[in-house]
């Protein structure tokens, strides 16, 4: 996209009310990068987004997939077990002159690439960045003062859950730890079985060091992801066979090692998800699965085959809970490749941690080839040392006890010590008793993929690759009719009556059903058309002095401009068919033998 | 409700998937009281009623109210300028012996309850409370140690923005504030007239004390709301013949006042829109129109109209903002009646208080009956002696001057100096030429209306007016179609081929549409109806043999069980009668003449 373009759909977004920085009366007394808002265009676009995300993801797998909705806001202990206060960073470098602060990598990479240097600095630690900056004499770019040290910066917006102010909490960096946390009850409504996965969609925060680009990096953000949870020993996706026929375009991390060895961009492969499965690309079916949906869902949004792939992330690059990742690249002409969506094999990380800092067993069973004789661990509070040790605290650890995970009980056998939250447990304050069993079944953590989707960025991509301009400056915004804000414009050919309350009361009446509707009877019909053109609406209805007469109106196909002649009665469910079945506005017409007006 | 019936519905709103505590693996840890999930079928419970919402709000009135999304977190000034910062307080006192901390005025309530004193504490000052403790010696209810002083501890959860930690934001305590800031870009979307509104749905956080109540009272939530700005001189609303017919349940202030002084609960009268109006028990006409849409909203959630009625606020309960304010009341069993929305009328406060902090004019125009001879103020910065004062901030201070307010420059030719945000401008700061001008037009600032829905409490109410115990132990939940969570299940009569794979194959079509389905061939076809009423499925669609001759099934109605054969090709369209048109499933298929089979 040349500036020009790119500023004229910038322009558009804000002005015609898709998405616009928040607080603008304020920007310029406060510091507030990172937010947006959604304009009434926006929050449509958006909404159909999700909705089409849930088609895919969620819908078809209804027996197994499990949409919930979790706070915001989250106690400590959760990113405590989920390794986000540890891991959750960002370097930081400061001004010693002026005070100003800089994401350290971002700092260097773009003062380097002034001087002609590019340099990659993802996985790089924090004396390396330093290096750098001493190396190359990087100085503040605002006054020219000394830097700091690099240090780590949490990400997590922090704070304070009622009045005590040493109970902390922070709003999530992703919907995930939520369906963690609530496994047993998931799991309990799934009838205990696997494979199943929990979705959700739902805001999330990044306390980002100083996020600009627009929609692309944002403090507060919208994802829509789903846990999958399965038998380690059984990675099979019953539903591969159904996206067989998807071409998967990827790099392997072998691939990217050899690309950044020989300092050019990886060349991504085109695969089926049975190729990627059969030539262990992935550790697993679902990872193929996933990649699959994930590339029909960005064809549906309109994003091109040739403008996708997924870029296999390397150890070093990896969330600290990953074991493979790759993330889906979106080509946008603004910003360059972005990364839309990560799929990501987080193994049993997340709540195996989750079991050890709550205490509470988050397990599966998988039934044994054959019955096997196991030591047992029988755990009983002792009442007397429990209440002498944890006074007013007793009963909770006394609950606590009594639900003590196996691995546990057989450390407290051994002599351990185990910790449990805030309390540690010694053997002394239980009573212990060993029993032999024969057991058919045994526990195991399940293991987890995830797919997840960053809204914002999508609702942009797809944006971006419907503008067009036709003859260089009128803008026909091709949405997918489904995806598209409003689904359609009533408009009187002419304002005067009756066509206007004809128009009026259609309008009113496509309304009530539950679709957006424009109704405009302001100015020529040439300009009128242009306007729904602009704004992307699918279908256009127009009354007529023939509308009068014999109750019919045209309905015109905003892309190929050709219209067709209907009554008034059948508007809604031809709509219908156009955005809920993705039929052809024309074809729909030809079968219903309707007259056809080509483009005049 | 009886103790055990309300019992049994929490018991199945927890084990079904409706809603469940959040974080209960970390519950024994950690104090997070006020947080709940929301499980598969809450989900689409909760989705379905804002969808309606929708439709009865924002869709009927598309021209002129625009929904819009903004963040949950905001930077401080936009809660200096709303008051929250000052205002949305709660008082709060602590053991002086054990720490604890309570809310003083609900534990003063509870407290004298105990000892069968009756008192209303709403409107109370902190001594007022004080004074209640220390007459009636209210202890610790933990420890029986002494209390605190009464002190307000404010409700908002604070957090940083950013890197440096004077960047002070909070989680926005109610929807509102996002579209008032936000004011000048949708005023230019609605073509600068009034009337218009802004619409928005989404997350709130209010740092409760001691939140118990489960979904009654949260710390984090959801709300609709919509602000709706108009002319004060011009109060009409123009849709109120529209909701004519609408009966209103309401109680005045005079009521409310008399009730209170004779110690009863006031009893509230009916009226329509239009008596509320001409009776001045409104300020304007958009007060009675939004109670209209908000108890047409409650009787299509299945709230009969006597379990639902307005109350009016007198001055010392309502919110800060508040000139006039009704809750919108609804009886549940278990909590009694409680508030599922308020409707306030704002006035041009938040808009004037935002004028004030941002220094940007937030106002509309209207035409003046004649002509007016007026003196206009120019302000020209004094680039100088701006440079002077505020050094490296002085282009910004020249920005906020050249955007200045005609009220701000009538203050500075006045000698006076102004405040905008953090900056101090004196009239030495500016050059200013005073000019006498012909207006046709005066500018103000337009007035509010605001109806503010809780989703979640009404989410639990309409599932507790649905949930049925018939034959004393058998649950049916007699959701409205459109927003029961399921609407359709697909069983085969038994489990056998190839009934089961045309039950499969249905599901799976009406899955691929949209449609929330459960397909279920697991046990007995009557224990099948069984767990279908109990989760509210509208329509229960029957694979037997005949399906297998001559491809029909059988169609149930939940509430009469009267069943009715349709072609399998029909069920799609005649399920959406049933649940988009709201139309009776028997009197669908008795219109298009299909076999329609009594309960046997």
């Amino acid at each position: 996209m040349s500036k020009d373009r790119s500023e004229v759909l910038m322009e558009y977004l804000l002005t015609r009310g898709f998405v616009w920085p928040s607080f603008e009366i304020y920007r310029s007394m406060v510091e507030v990068g990172g937010f947006y808002d959604y304009g009434p265009l926006g929050v449509e676009v958006k909404r159909n987004i999700v909705e089409k995300w849930r088609r895919i993801f969620v819908y078809p797998y209804q027996d197994i997939i499990f949409e919930i909705e979790t706070p915001i806001i989250m106690p400590e202990i959760v990113f405590q077990a989920s390794g986000h206060l540890e891991h959750f960073t960002d370097y930081i470098v400061e001004c010693m002159k002026c005070g100003r602060k800089y994401r350290a990598d971002h700092l260097v990479e773009e003062e380097l690439k002034k001087r002609g240097i590019n340099i990659r600095t993802e996985g790089l630690s924090e004396r390396d960045i330093e290096k750098l900056i001493i190396e190359h004499e990087i100085k503040c770019p605002q006054c020219g003062g000394e830097l700091s040290k690099v240090y780590k910066f949490n990400l997590l917006f922090r704070t304070t859950i009622g009045p005590y102010s040493n109970n902390v909490g922070y709003i999530r960096p992703e919907t995930a730890q939520g369906m963690f946390v609530t496994f047993p009850r998931i799991f309990d409504l799934a009838g205990r079985k696997l494979p199943f996965g929990v979705a959700q969609i739902g805001r999330v925060g990044r306390n980002e060091i100083s996020p600009r680009q627009g929609l692309i990096r944002l403090r507060e953000f919208s994802q829509m992801e789903i846990e999958l949870f399965f038998d380690p020993k059984d990675p099979r996706c019953p539903f591969l066979d159904d996206v067989r026929d998807v071409k998967i375009r990827l790099t392997t991390e072998d691939e990217v090692k050899k690309a950044v060895k020989e300092g050019r961009d990886p060349t991504p492969m085109e695969l089926t998800p049975r190729e990627i499965v059969d030539r262990k690309i992935v550790p697993n079916e679902w990872m193929a699965f996933y990649m699959a949906l994930a590339m029909t869902f960005m064809n549906e949004l309109g994003i091109p085959v040739d403008h996708q792939y997924f870029l296999a992330k390397l150890p070093e690059e990896r969330a600290h809970y990953a074991a493979c990742a790759f993330d889906q690249m979106v080509l946008s002409e603004r910003f360059g490749w972005i990364e839309v969506s990560g799929l990501a094999y987080r193994t049993d990380y997340d709540l195996s941690r989750h079991e050890k800092f709550s205490g509470r067993e988050l397990r599966a069973e998988r039934r044994l080839d054959r019955p096997v004789e196991i030591e047992v661990v029988r755990v009983y509070p002792n009442p007397q040392k429990i209440r002498e040790v944890f006074r007013d605290k007793a009963r909770e650890v006394m609950k606590l006890i009594a639900g003590l995970r196996e691995e546990d009980a057989r450390r407290l056998a051994r002599g351990e010590k185990i910790r449990i939250g805030e309390y540690e447990i010694t053997p002394e304050l239980v009573f212990l008793k060993v029993e032999r069993k024969k057991i058919t079944k045994e526990k195991f953590v399940p293991h987890v993929v995830e797919p997840s989707f960053g809204i914002d960025r999508i609702v942009y991509v797809t944006l971006e690759h419907a503008f067009t301009l036709v003859d260089s400056d009128k803008i026909l915004l091709r949405l997918p009719p489904d995806i598209a804000p409003i689904k359609v414009a009533v408009l009187p050919l002419v304002r005067r009556e009756p066509l206007t309350s004809i128009g009026a009361s259609i309008a009113r009446e496509l309304a009530r059903r539950g679709l957006k509707v424009l109704y405009d009877d302001d100015g020529s019909i040439g300009s009128r058309y242009s306007r729904c053109d602009e704004l992307g609406v699918p279908i256009a209805v127009t009354v007529d002095d023939r509308t009068v007469e014999d109750g019919t109106v045209t309905l015109r196909d905003r892309d190929t401009r050709i219209q067709i002649r209907a009554k008034i009665s059948d508007i809604y469910s031809i709509v219908r068919s156009v955005i809920e079945e993705k039929r052809d506005l024309v074809n729909v017409g030809r079968e219903l033998g309707l007259e056809v007006i080509e483009r005049t």
